[in-house]
């Protein structure tokens, strides 16, 4: 089982992954905690590379080619060996951030993104949980973190609701995985809607 | 015009594209002398992932990505730009490196390297020095210098031979293109093969 959490930058997505991830640990299940760019060494060396830096050295071709790379290596070390052990996967961001952040900036490239990762990449989660939040309220909570890691926050309001509304397309587009979950309200409730949708989603799926 | 400089390590490529560059440039030409992984600060970036640390630690599917990552910045910050200003471009190797250190490792990927090139790169020199060297005799000087740049050096003559084979079928593959010129004997005799190679291509060209 390979459960991806998706969504705008402050709406929550690394604290609900933690959460699921605990409440899986508590019901038996052998859960692996990852995220992206990164989740494996070479993945970490190659996401400094995209997050550390001016990141207007690299054009969005060259960023995409990173970004497989990185999930090419997240896949192989990590995502891949954790399936084949039985262990459920829960990872923060995969494919879907680099279909929404490149559609926000260069929709030209979709074509590009698409065969890129269908040559490299071959796969899907089996469930990816859509963080749906108001752009203006995950950018004041996203400003407000302390990170160096800050390119996407840095390009203001107008790019962030260009990106929910990609993220809010990518739920149409691909509905039998992609669950948009409601990430206003306390962490608590978040949850609860978020286990409540996965549960719900895999007695479905049985 | 863009010349690129491929064979084996220790055959003289580096030595010789320096040559070429300083004869183009006495004879009057604006050149820029170039190298791969690298060749512009975001590559260089790359190359290092590339070359240094263990390299055991990515794929060879991974290593392609980074490969093609570097070359696409590779392309888009120095050899278009020199091209579309009116200057020769000299690349000490370019992407025949990739297929042919791939098709002696990893054969099998040559679809998936061509695929990638296609998409990513889509365009090749135009006309190729290949140096062709015994791997024997190249490897003992490969080995004589000093370089922390080591990973193809430290695989040994077998491996040698197979790169040696790779490079003389991509002169038979690519023969409108690529240049067979013998690196064995000195300096400026293998210079002039050269010139005289470049030179009778052009002429034929025109």
């Amino acid at each position: 089982m390979f459960i991806s959490f998706e969504g705008i930058d402050g709406s929550g997505k690394s604290t609900q992954a933690r959460m699921l991830a605990d409440r899986l640990r508590q019901a038996g299940h052998d859960v692996v905690l990852t995220r992206e760019p990164g989740g494996a060494p070479g993945a970490e060396e190659i996401r400094r590379l995209l997050v550390e830096g001016d990141p207007g050295r690299w054009s969005p071709e060259t960023e995409i080619l990173l970004f497989t790379a990185a999930r090419r290596d997240h896949l192989e070390r990590t995502i891949r060996p954790a399936l084949a052990a039985g262990q459920v996967v829960i990872s923060d961001r995969f494919a879907d951030s680099t279909r929404v952040y490149q559609g926000a900036t260069r929709g030209d490239l979709r074509g590009t993104v698409d065969a890129l990762h269908s040559l490299m990449i071959g796969m899907e989660p089996d469930v990816t949980i859509v963080m749906d939040m108001d752009p203006a309220h995950a950018l004041s909570r996203g400003l407000a973190r302390d990170t160096t890691e800050d390119r996407f926050e840095a390009m203001g309001l107008g790019f962030q609701q260009k990106l929910a509304a990609g993220f809010a397309a990518l739920s149409q587009d691909a509905p039998d995985r992609c669950i948009p979950v409601s990430a206003e309200g306390s962490q608590d409730a978040v949850a609860a809607r978020i286990w409540d949708a996965v549960d719900s989603h895999l007695r479905q799926k049985v």
